[in-house]
């Protein structure tokens, strides 16, 4: 597109900058006041300040950037450049090319040609087909964001006056804003939530006030968590993801939790596509499997089956923006982004706001549900809920979630019981012959969450692990499948009926484990042993003998033959004494 | 459409009605001769005629409408209004509006817009766009159907010789056919399976057939079941769904059971699409999970490979009816509909007419698989397969399915012996110290039901447990496997080999707790101990402490103090003892 | 189409020859060098001596064709016949007809009709719609294809010079390319592989080529294997499946391994569609499930979200070639042909020439992935995945793979010993008292892969089981998740949580278990007991007696009674000793 000439331009440019004020405001609705008040900035704060001051905290470690609390654990792989660029990021010393914006382009359509394919379907590789739309377009609310974008750029410095964005191109985001010239070995990076923010403020913004709105009142999770927005923190800061030594194993959790870090989770690079994101495939990528089946009971609910059944013919093309799917874009039933992007009618990146059971039921929650703070959120989903059901029908189905909720965790918090006077008594299997300590920063306890992806000799037991397994998947499956709408999931195949067999399982090991040490001791005094003799160190040591091959030697033995395993051993040697 | 003058009109009428007539009986055909005789109606009867049979039968208590045999033991929450609309839907008292045919739809377009939006989406929001299809039109066959709605209602006097259907409206359905005028606290009602057969009469008349023509030679199943016609009885006439003290949880299995109440699991609210209903995926929203895993099975069988590969270019439009759809719609491969829908050559909306080993494999269906009931409609698969494959071919299939659910079966009821004899010998864990009855009117047994969805002390075992997953998950995936012709499913990640881990375990258990059970009685015999000491009053109870937190004091404490469980405890008190 | 005259079809036919050529010679390049070496043929070997080459090797039982070398231990089932054709397939009997080129095609769109309409929307039913593509069109190179294969059969003398073929119909495959009549009871056959490849020649030798290029250097694996080519013989050559009394659920597992036998897997009949296999949910057929969930895996990675959501944008009509789906075919993720088929920028119906860890993880394989054999096949992959990919991204992802991949073969190994020490130490559950052999040529191990498919009394016992499944589902799964970039799965659903489990519960029971025999021991002492007696002759059949109903005779007894197992028992009733 031919720019106007200099007085021309002037004319258009005051005339889409008091377009953008006006568009600027009514997007700047959807920021929620929290985020203001936590960044001690004005709704009327210009585009810069606004950004400033998003980047200042989302940069700053002491507020959840980078390797965390602890950092001393852990150190990265390879993969971790890619994950949380921030840390660890450096440009390739082997590329030497010193590249111009038409450079990279070029010369990447034969080194990567599938990322520039993408990058050519993407709307950033084309902003004048956007900018050129007619007004009667359903799709012309995408000139007032391009519209906004440019307002930001220039609110920074980054975008000329009278300049225009025409494209987005590698250099804008690997290099800087606008940069005409970039050296792989010095100016290359790989662009985090704030290099997207650059443009996309009002986004950005929205998705950081997770961290602001999510305020529990009897502190039942840390502020803002759990959040995409402090993902990677959640992460990093679990003891036995950073004690663990498979740090390949480890890093696939990251590989989910880095929705703190980048955009592209949701809006792949280089098509970075909306309409990719609101198809609930997108949020599957992360939103399924044991702990978190959030895709499988939705795709199995009447929801997903209107979905799968109908939704071909809903507008997937982003013709319309979110809140006019129902309205203007055929959609006849929910999906991820139309229930969880929103908040009393009004749609944005913050998915948090009607949080309340958030990841896992825990009593903490349970005994709060009719605190006011619970209480505002549930009557924010009955708002969603009545977009398409009766009042008194979303209320029903949403007491159904609670209380089927609270009685699956009644039978967990049972089982916790009986299986924390186990380990109290010293029943557990191997308990007081085999049981290593996990890897610090983790410490030894009954039914611990590190148990799902550390195990030495006996630790976990078998018990241990059915309980761990019984609140981290069985539990979360039936609260994910009664909130998602998928009975015969929560019921049957996940949720309520594992719980059960693993009440049964957990109550099963406890008769026999008492009445094995019973006989143990009948058996003893038989012997002639006083009570207490069956633990003295002799007996300990022969029965050490019992687990040999589980024990350290061992261990350690093979490790070294096979090279499989880090070098850094002294950090956690401990974990075979 | 305006509609022509009197004369005009008159001579149309006429000519509908002829053109009725015959469609009528045509369409009739397909309703089995079995229902016309349990109904004791002759299948010249005018629509109304058999309307009023049915309609009869299907609200009788005393042939399955309702609470079932079990009414006593269960109440119900706030979701079975919605499950159970005829025995427990009370309009809305808040709601005081008395509102007309249009208004229903222009304050619920605010009040739950995504409802109307799908109601537009439907026929019956334009019923002259059907009616004004072309004779040439493949989706011709709708005008008759509409005639063949409007002779129905015309029959039951309530549409005039002249009038037609234009739209199908809220008033419709939930106030009454015709209806202008409704009182939301007087007059609303939701809409259950006989309200959609008034116009409907030859589907609804198809799906009550299923209670006919399912009758087991050798009582292997009530009359009439397993069938989507008597689907709720089923749910509410089993024991431990009744006597289960967490009705949320329970009312999760009601959610699928309640095609005998409604059609809109099929044909979802308020789009009603035939189309929907043609897909894999509307039947999946049911047919899914850990006891009837048909649509795994179907997915990734050929069959499904081929749906989800090239079904793109078959008519899911519904432009021609079923059973063109392999001749005119281009489909070249099988879906749900298309075979489960078919008996010999017919389509309709019973289901059950072919099905032989139904919910799942027992020796009484095994053992009679030659009995000419079963033969015959082995011969109708026959020629349902022969569509496409030759006859050796469906034949030797057919074979593979029988044989392999045998040997399935075999290794199962091995398992049921070796599990009955532990209980029989009071060897189960914890059998003689820990073990609650369950809720009645649920009573205690081996290797039960009930040990899915309820667990207390050591009541199931884990014994119990396994074999309970034998016989409802895997023997049921290795069947549904085989019938569905998915071969990795059923050998591996799914029924036979999960089915060979059950037999292992079970034979393990037995094993080792016959080995347990000997050595305490040798430590018995060497402490001085007579035979059977070991089981006298003291030593109970001092076992009993084992387990001493499953018990009851603690359980009923917790469940004070939360408030999470139902009040009425006095049904259910006994489960503790 | 009417073919030209003489001697215009004579100047046509050299400029096709011509074209030919060069096309051959251009697509014979992808054949890989190892096939002629191993046939003893030149390149430049016309089609003929290709074919005949070819053809010969896969017919010979010396070379894997049929039973194997196992033969003798099993017979085939009626669906035999479909897994195996060459060795099984008889023409039926019954059919009486003689039938010419039209008549199958008539009489069997009545007798199957579904057939036939596939058959009718293949390439196969109208050649010349082919043929008659522009130039210009992007499908024209489905002409050369067209060309090359009228050249394969003229060189074979099925096909005049002036000949050109117009359609293939059922009398091509089901009796010779070119036949004009055929009797049903003595010329049909069902189509193998090298029937297909008698017009697809080139298909047929990159796919035969997976016997060549498959050499383990370290022989990890049987030369060829694993592979498509060679997977019937892979099936039936293993123990257990050969054992096995139950063939109908042996058949099973054949039913994927038929890839050595028939192109329909992929290519389905009768509609042949390329297009159709060049979606993941073609070779999800196979490809899913507990051993091999590729399928799973990539749907959930990011790569199958980019399919998923942006992929119905993609050329799913087969307009271009693989080779230029990303170019021209507008694709912007992977698909399993995309990666799979690719080797070094060529694309080929060898789908294994980048095969390193190949089916599952095992210390042959991780102990020498410095190999240069390992070394090239992994470049090869960063060749691949540099298409879209850094090159500092792809090692850096492929390093996790395999790191990863150790780490859990790690425990897999440890858990292995654990167990091998058990079973030495004949400490397994019911070891000496009810632990039968397997069926011949299976013997008895310690956590045998066939304890997956056939148990009897205590063999398998749990810990075998579990011990199995560890090596055979979670760790293959912790692989296959890892290769898929599926991070939720390996960490936590599959993979990594499940072996930590497995660990803890073999454990869990090594513990146990030595305590156990420990006490018994101690017992025996006080009991006046020499060490040994416990193992004597009496106590033998005393503690046989426990596992009572697991034993002879009433398993007997009952399969008499149902008549539900094979009558050939005298093969297998040794397992019940």
């Amino acid at each position: 597109m031919v720019r106007g000439s200099w007085s021309k331009g002037l004319v258009l440019t005051c005339a889409v900058l008091g377009l953008a004020l006006v568009a600027g405001n009514a997007a700047r609705a959807d920021i929620p006041k929290e985020l203001y008040e936590a960044l001690g900035i004005d709704r009327s704060a210009s585009p810069k300040e606004l950004y400033d001051a998003l980047r200042k905290r989302y940069r700053d470690p002491a507020q959840g950037a980078g390797k965390g609390a602890l950092a001393e654990y852990w150190e990265p792989i390879a993969m971790s450049s890619y994950l949380d660029p921030l840390s660890f990021y450096k440009p390739p010393a082997s590329v030497k090319d010193i590249a111009t914006r038409s450079e990279c382009v070029s010369c990447h359509a034969d080194e990567t040609p599938g990322a520039v394919a993408a990058w050519k379907k993407s709307s950033h590789s084309n902003l004048n087909a956007i900018r050129n739309l007619s007004d009667g377009d359903p799709r012309a609310y995408k000139k007032k964001k391009l519209e906004q974008v440019e307002k930001n750029l220039r609110s920074m410095g980054k975008l000329g006056p009278k300049e225009r964005l025409t494209e987005v191109n590698c250099m804008d985001c690997h290099v800087g804003v606008g940069a005409e010239k970039g050296d792989h070995r010095k100016d290359l990076r790989l662009p985090t939530a704030d290099v997207c923010g650059t443009c996309h403020v009002q986004e950005f913004a929205e998705r950081e006030s997770e961290r602001d709105t999510l305020t529990w009142p009897q502190d039942q999770w840390p502020k803002g968590r759990p959040s995409h927005a402090l993902d990677y923190r959640a992460n990093v800061e679990t003891a036995i993801w950073a004690g663990m030594e498979e740090r390949e194993i480890a890093e696939g959790c990251t590989a989910c939790h880095i929705n703190q870090n980048k955009c592209d989770t949701c809006h792949t690079r280089h098509q970075f596509s909306a309409a990719e994101s609101r198809r609930p495939e997108a949020c599957a990528n992360c939103h399924n499997g044991v702990d978190h089946n959030e895709f499988e009971n939705y795709m199995m609910s009447k929801h997903g089956a209107v979905y799968q059944l109908l939704g071909g013919d809903w507008d997937w093309d982003v013709h319309v923006q979110l809140k006019d799917a129902v309205s203007k874009g055929g959609q006849t039933g929910p999906t991820c982004a139309l229930c969880h992007m929103e908040y009393k009618g009004r749609f944005g990146h913050n998915v948090v706001r009607k949080v309340r059971w958030a990841f896992n039921p825990t009593p903490a929650i349970a005994d709060n549900l009719e605190h006011k703070w619970f209480r505002k959120r549930q009557e924010a989903w009955v708002t969603t809920c009545t977009k398409c059901h009766s009042e008194s029908f979303s209320r029903a189905m949403l007491s159904q979630v609670d209380k089927g909720t609270k009685q699956g965790l009644w039978y967990e918090q049972e089982a916790a019981k009986v299986v924390q006077k186990l380990y109290d008594d010293g029943l557990m299997v191997g308990q007081k012959t085999n049981r290593p300590a996990p890897p610090a920063p983790e410490k030894d306890a009954a039914g611990a969450f590190y148990g799902l992806f550390w195990a030495r000799g006996n630790n976990p037991s078998h018990v241990d692990r059915i309980h761990v397994e019984m609140w981290e998947h069985d539990l979360i499956k039936l609260y994910k499948g009664l909130a998602h709408f998928n009975p015969g999931n929560y019921t049957y195949s996940n949720g309520w009926a594992p719980l059960m067999g693993a009440y049964a399982e957990i109550q099963d090991a406890n008769t026999q484990l008492r009445e094995m040490a019973d006989l143990k001791q009948q058996v003893a005094e038989l012997s002639g042993q006083k009570r207490g003799d069956l633990l003295d160190l002799d007996s300990l040591q022969k029965k050490a003998s019992f687990g040999g091959l589980g024990g350290g030697m061992v261990l350690v033995g093979s490790m070294a033959l096979w090279g499989w395993r880090r070098r850094n051993r002294s950090n956690s040697a401990s974990d075979e004494q």
